[in-house]
């Protein structure tokens, strides 16, 4: 039997339409780096939002579907094209500046994008790959740059005010199936070509609820939120389409992302939230301690992306009363996975084991994990297993490229379609998160998992051990076995493989200790400073380490 | 364009998985009258909705879209129905025992009810009806109550407990499309039969997300709240299914909704939160003046059902420290339209005219006010039209009966799909809506409205006069014109109309002053003490009344 309620779809342009009315005074302040921020109410960003909307329509001929990609900071013009690209139909691509300029040409090619909106001070990046970038009809520059960097490029080149400037203040946003591409974004795996993942309006709109929703954000029109997390990673965590449904103000850094700016800009504009990695709270907390800041505005801020250490969470709000907030989710996930909100009723201690969690999964993403033997592992708090996560703001398949099929690789979708995170970790009985591993850094063993991250953990706890890298080796008995890498400190002093084990062996299950152990002079790492795991997998299989089996 | 995400349907039984798992140890209390009250977590709750499903369905042949009515109060059991059949993909059918007799006969008809669960403590109230509910095949007695009311009638009767006991505790629930309905309420409109919403699950589920919103309730997990709001009056304002999402416990009043009792579980069990129409709170507030208790763990309560008085509002947060919110709905609008939380950075002056309005639209909820001669009038707080609005909880038909189609009536639904509210208001450009009066009560004076409740309160500040009605009357050259029938003190000596329309004329413009006066002894009242104006349109039309014009 069907219902009698309405059919109306849930979709970008009704957020917009929302926000730029009822909450039309709420406010986005961008960061300008010298002299007054720049200020827009959410009415004008609206209004702005037309226009740039009858501009890609009427002058560069943009039409439903297309792709239009952004290559900016947080500021407002960014929001602006957050909400006009989708409201007309088309698709808001938001390009990682951060990527290799390979992976960037890459990905323009597989999106077809046919517009580029770029902030004037991003074109010594963009101007040298714009050659490569064969789909890319415009070229939109947004704020002062150094436009002669594209003197006789193939694009047509526009100034983002001059090609707004004079239009309708209001647009006809079509009604559009809820169910349609909004907006996309690449992910950057370390193997492979970048999966594209679309977002449609429904995921967005709902995503937008729950960030609302008050065991995740909660916040109102009372609030100020400074997304510092780039609004090209993942949205800026759905904060810009979120604050339009409730109104709460905007403080965007555009490119200062560096701590000194935050720090000024949290005294001067008072945000009670913000939204970032790890590593910016860190840099901030120095930077506070060099050179004192009033940041008492802030009452508490999400923390995603990487694990947060519990130190920085405490002097957080030991020395600042900012109550630091643990969050996780990826590209895949829009992002709102988990919020690690503690229970109600416990004790300071219960609270923080909660509280360093990754957190709480809400109603609209459902979780399970898949142990070694592809079963699915119960939710105690200990057994481990492979993170699968469904929802409706979840993806369950990649961008193919235009005409083609999505593309569902079996290492990343399960056949019933949930989504693989490729993260190892356990859940407690109420639903909170602890992620481990990667799940391709877990060492299978003997139909058992033994977790490579708690191994290293425990020898960097040893006096002698600067760092220490523990990889998967082939083993004809277990099928894998643990390698310890291990870096001595400098003044270690004599200090031999059997005395690391037995540190272990107190530590962890005995069936879990490596037999195999090497020294190494430093532990090969990424661009971004992580172990690179399969470098030492790579030098082990070639015979280029010094193993020892006790 | 398609999206790439998961095609994932919103639905009652992931709010009741989530709630049942992840905050399994959420609470439910239910109030007993006597000795401990009764409680219930959410994890047994999950169990218990398992079994009455199978027990719906292997026992009592309940199938999909069958209709499984409750007439029962606010309890855990009743939870578990909410829960249960519309999970399970039949339909629950809450009955409002406030109703006439014959009025619950016609809906159970309608609706062609085969099941309905009672509480014990109603079956003096269904026993007599169940002769004439035809479609009933079996009644369900839930809790204590004289059963042998029913010794001899035609349903067969089934006890709660004994009926789902031993039955499976987990339930393999369909993954029904998110359009199904789920549940049904019928509106008692003063005029014509009985009309049936029917929420689908998607609806049910999207207004869940919104309660459970920082602009809306924003409760989490460290909340206790408490719906005196029946779970017969539109879901309890979708409090029952919204705590399912969140963790928040419930404390239920089950049929204690006298001033005393709730005194003593507010003071016993510390809600942080509640829900009630006004006259519920003003009562509660003559108790603790008679009876002084500790409330003080209500935050905030949320007002609605009419509107509440400025001064309940005021002496709720002065004596007792707990903030009123205004909210607005109707069955037809699951129920939530709005909620008067106030706009950020006001004084303590306007936020009080915001406070007292029946509150701001959420993203989801769209308006619209059609004024007098059928245009759209604007945001502008001061032009008064129908409220009319769209959303994806709000009703666009009413149920037409089995394999009937839905119906919708022209003066409730535009040719567009809005809902007619019936509603007369106006909305402030920040998206606050303030209604004024009912559409039918509005007088349409050559092209313009003619407020009858203004024209009341104002007449009703006339030290002579005990009570005020103003209607509509037709008239020849205006098309209709305000007719003042006044109710005098019994004091008031001497008092001629000229005075009375002296005294309105520096209050409202000139040509809303009314020509027509007549003193009556009393105004005619419904049966909940409405002033019944349709009785005084009759009394006019039919040259009852001794009307003289100025």
């Amino acid at each position: 039997m069907l219902s009698t309620m309405q059919d109306v779809p849930l979709t970008v342009s009704r957020i917009l339409r929302h926000g730029s009315t009822v909450h039309g005074k709420s406010r986005i302040t961008t960061w300008t780096g010298e002299g007054e921020p720049h200020r827009r109410t959410f009415a004008e960003v609206g209004e702005r939002a037309a226009q740039l909307a009858h501009a890609l329509r009427d002058e560069l001929g943009v039409a439903r579907d297309d792709r239009v990609a952004t290559l900016m900071w947080n500021n407002a013009e960014h929001v602006e094209a957050y909400f006009a690209i989708p409201a007309m139909g088309s698709i808001l691509h938001t390009l990682n500046l951060r990527l290799p300029a390979e992976q960037l040409v890459w990905i323009v090619h597989h999106a077809a994008d046919r517009v580029v909106l770029v902030n004037g001070s991003l074109l010594p990046l963009l101007a040298p790959l714009l050659p490569k970038m064969e789909t890319v009809e415009h070229v939109v520059v947004v704020g002062p740059g150094d436009t002669s960097l594209l003197a006789g490029c193939r694009p047509t080149v526009h100034e983002y005010e001059a090609l707004i400037a004079g239009r309708p203040t209001t647009y006809d946003w079509p009604e559009l199936d809820e169910r349609t591409a909004a907006a996309m974004c690449y992910t950057s795996g370390t193997t492979g070509d970048p999966k594209g993942v679309v977002y449609s309006h429904r995921s967005i709109y709902l995503h937008s609820m729950q960030v609302n929703m008050g065991e995740s954000m909660g916040l109102t029109d009372a609030d100020t939120t400074l997304p510092v997390v780039p609004m090209f990673h993942v949205n800026a965590w759905g904060l810009p389409h979120a604050v339009f449904m409730t109104g709460v103000n905007l403080l965007m850094p555009d490119r200062f992302l560096q701590p000194a700016p935050l720090a000024e800009m949290i005294e001067a504009e008072r945000p009670t939230h913000s939204a970032a990695v790890p590593t910016i709270w860190q840099g901030l907390l120095a930077e506070l301690a060099a050179k004192p800041r009033d940041i008492s505005s802030l009452k508490h801020v999400t923390i995603g992306g990487s694990a947060c250490p519990p130190s920085l969470m405490r002097t957080f709000e030991e020395q600042h009363g900012v109550k630091v907030v643990h969050a996780w989710g990826m590209t895949e996930t829009s992002p709102l996975g988990t919020v690690a909100h503690p229970p109600a009723g416990l004790s300071d201690e219960e609270l923080w084991s909660y509280r360093i969690s990754q957190g709480r999964f809400p109603a609209s993403v459902e979780a399970r994990l898949i142990g070694p033997d592809g079963s699915e592992m119960p939710w105690d708090g200990e057994s481990a297993g492979e993170l699968e996560v469904r929802g409706p703001w979840i993806a369950g398949a990649y961008y193919g490229g235009a005409d083609a099929d999505p593309i569902r690789p079996e290492d990343k979708f399960s056949p019933d379609g949930w989504l693989r995170t490729g993260d190892v970790g356990v859940i407690t009985p109420d639903g909170y998160l602890t992620l481990t591993d990667r799940a391709k850094d877990v060492i299978k063993s003997g139909g058992e998992w033994i977790s490579s991250v708690e191994l290293e953990n425990h020898l960097m706890g040893h006096p002698a051990v600067a760092e220490a890298a523990v990889v998967a080796v082939p083993d004809e008995r277990w099928g894998e076995r643990p390698l310890a890498t291990v870096v001595l400190k400098e003044d270690a002093g004599e200090v031999s493989y059997e005395e690391l084990r037995d540190f272990l062996a107190g530590k962890v299950a005995r069936w879990q200790v490596p037999e195999r152990w090497t020294l190494i002079p430093a532990v090969p790492k990424t661009s971004v400073g992580k172990f690179d795991k399969k470098v030492l997998r790579a030098q082990y299989a070639k015979g280029e380490l010094d193993v020892t089996k006790l």
